[in-house]
């Protein structure tokens, strides 16, 4: 058989799907300082109306614009691996699939939303997008995506990460976009903050702060986000419509999804295509892998939080470790989120996801097999995924049982290499919260 | 129409083209340290004798093993890809299509041929291959290989490389392969040249020198080349084979192919199959496209000389720039070789090749272009190729013609973005090698 499951150009799905319109339950509503449900119109300064009505649309398939779809059709449909090499080195009944969301220019998932999200901002005439980026994997996509578009771009890079990841700086240059590390000289947040502390390396929260203050007061300018959003992980369903096909094409359908889990965007694109066969009564397990050292799922309370840590977003319902909650520094940079996708949250709280941590030295173990028996050397991030799919074909082997595993390789780790050498060298460290340090953070997050 | 066009798994071609079979004029021989031809036997402890049997053969379809075929599907067929973005911002008549070799794991065209030495090595009973690499492009391709089929690999990568690109290094390590930097303490080459020098920054004549010592006192171990054997040009066929079958599903055929050329192998790769044509009456052009820096086919005299700058190869009748050209240290590492593989030079000799030079500057230019419009950061070799495929679409433009353009994009740029940091920052320039430098050159390296 196959190494790959490809699908022609005219197989990318036409419409994205939308979960909202069959959930089994209610969501609750994000809330602004007022305390009351956000309006759609508090939204309309930084985003366009159009990924407005996707936020909040109950309509289940929502139509991919054309233009859209040859976008997309730059890398897109992307390759189902059967993971051959992977299953030989195991040793296991299992087969193994995997999504290959790496092949994208900028190298992960990204592209799926930042591409819709250029398109639709450059329909309602916007000239520029502003956008925060913590280890450069959103702000990449997000250039590439301007670039294609033709829009300017705006990115305030946390400056730790910065000066520490210079070449997804150089990325998002190469594609013509502006970079500023934060806190900058370009925002009237960023000034105060560097008045306060000239030598301030920076957070994802002033990063996100001078990126919505920039788009608030440019009339030309939007904002975007690359996770969380619902309309984000609405895009992002094309990863799992595509692969729906493609097991179709084979005659095979997985027993078990998994996906990393940061803010959720991966993960609800891979598996809420599957969603909706599940609701429909199908068995199949759908499971996020989050990092031990920042366990939202697996161990944060079910409440509403801010979005970020400064306090500005409006308050979400999510599995959240507090909004104060600062994870150690872990190489899966895209997984250190104190809280979770709303949609991600209530699905793991009504018990149709499962939720699973895993530490630091076994995903990179985890990823070196990887590399040697697929080849591909993948994000820290995605070896979350490849870790879980490990576990859940060892248990195959023991229990001597066929079983068809899917996870999402979200992207590669070619600007992560140096994680790869602190790994190599011993330098790594496992690293599990307690739950007094959960705790604590919980109440200092008190809203 | 399409953006990509797709073969299937099946597709892949089941051999490779040899075009020794057909060139329409004699090949002159490598000649040994007795300056006599070289034979096959020479090179049986270093090489197994199958890829011995491929660098002598004159059989114009040498079959690919199935096993290769299997280790191919890991990222083959690659896509041939309509440069539609490109063409728009080029406004030119011209069709631009490009082969996407970048989306190998290893990131470029090196793994065709890795992938096959390996295989042929395990066969042969060999434990471990040995190497020197550069930039580490090449280093990077044969540990990727070596992990695939299960072989050890040890990788000797010339010291300045080591220091100002560790990410190769990583990606080397990552794959499981050993790597030192060169001069090492691992042989007794290596030991001399540190004694004349401890801070010796290398070369690749001494890391070849490591290398070739390395697998001729081990029985159990092979050295591998990367570049410039005829076997090397055999096995990157597969991409001009793979780019013929893609153009016939689409009812098209190219006026002019262009590929960078440093030692020959991804230039040879791409237009060999489509010589096979030319040399039956069919009107195509092929133009290789080198730096202004290292301009071995535009300016270099066709003479025997040594591969290698410190004269230990057999003798190889080609075009070069002297043995001790010493180019400047432009950012496209690949093409800075003094020489040039063979069959290429005898090509561009008897006029059924073109070559042109480009300088460094126009090469970035181009690239950033290309990211814009196409969305892939290339490498700063295959930029060449950009370059000469844009002067190509703009004399269409300049004429009025219809014209069907094809460009190698041998390797994506994900390891090289420093290179883009110093153009985007100003610090790169031209540099044309006088007359004067290469007559002085040549003499010193006289044979």
């Amino acid at each position: 058989m196959n190494k790959k499951i490809l699908l022609e150009e005219n197989e990318i799905p036409s419409y994205w799907y939308n979960i909202l319109a069959d959930l089994p339950f209610p969501l609750d509503p994000p809330l602004g300082p007022d305390g009351k449900p956000l309006t759609p119109d508090a939204l309309a300064p930084i985003f366009p109306m159009k990924l407005i009505e996707q936020e909040v649309s109950r309509q289940a398939e929502i139509p991919i614009p054309e233009e859209v779809r040859r976008y997309y059709a730059y890398w897109r449909p992307t390759p189902l691996v059967r993971a051959y090499g992977l299953e030989k080195a195991l040793e296991t009944p299992a087969k193994i699939y995997f999504k290959n969301e790496s092949v994208s220019p900028a190298g992960s998932h990204k592209p799926n939303t930042s591409v819709p999200q250029a398109y639709y901002n450059k329909l309602e005439g916007i000239k520029r997008l502003s956008t925060e980026t913590g280890a450069g994997q959103w702000g990449s996509a997000l250039a590439f995506a301007c670039g294609l578009v033709g829009l300017e771009c705006t990115v305030y890079m946390v400056k730790v990460s910065f000066q520490q990841k210079p070449y997804r700086a150089s990325m998002i240059r190469a594609w013509g976009a502006s970079i500023f590390p934060s806190p900058s000289e370009q925002t009237s947040v960023g000034r105060e903050f560097l008045k306060k502390d000239p030598d301030s390396s920076g957070s994802l929260g002033i990063a996100i702060s001078e990126a919505t203050e920039d788009a608030a007061t440019h009339e030309d300018t939007h904002y975007s986000l690359g996770s969380v959003l619902n309309h984000v992980l609405l895009h992002q369903t094309i990863i799992g419509l595509e692969a729906k096909k493609q097991f179709e094409k084979i005659g095979e359908y997985p027993d078990v999804v998994l996906a990393p889990c940061g803010g959720g965007s991966n993960l609800g694109g891979i598996s809420f295509p599957f969603y909706r066969d599940k609701f429909a009564g199908k068995r199949i397990r759908i499971v996020a892998v989050e990092p031990k050292s920042c366990p939202t799922l697996t161990r944060g309370e079910f409440k509403y939080d801010f979005g970020d840590s400064a306090g500005m977003t409006p308050l979400i319902k999510m599995f959240t470790l507090g909004h104060n909650y600062a994870p150690p520094s872990i190489h899966a940079g895209g997984l250190r989120y104190h809280g979770d996708s709303p949609i991600v949250s209530s699905l793991v709280k009504n018990g149709l996801m499962e939720a699973l941590s895993v530490n630091q030295l076994e995903t990179f173990e985890a990823a070196l097999l990887f590399a040697k028996t697929e080849g591909i050397i993948p994000a820290p991030e995605s070896a979350h995924a490849i870790r879980g799919a490990l576990i859940e074909a060892l248990r195959a082997k023991e229990e001597g049982k066929e079983k068809t595993i899917l996870f999402n390789l979200s992207g590669h780790g070619h600007f992560d290499m140096s994680a790869y050498d602190d790994y190599l060298a011993g330098k790594l460290s496992n690293y599990e919260v307690t739950d007094e340090q959960i705790k604590r953070s919980l109440s200092l997050s008190k809203i």
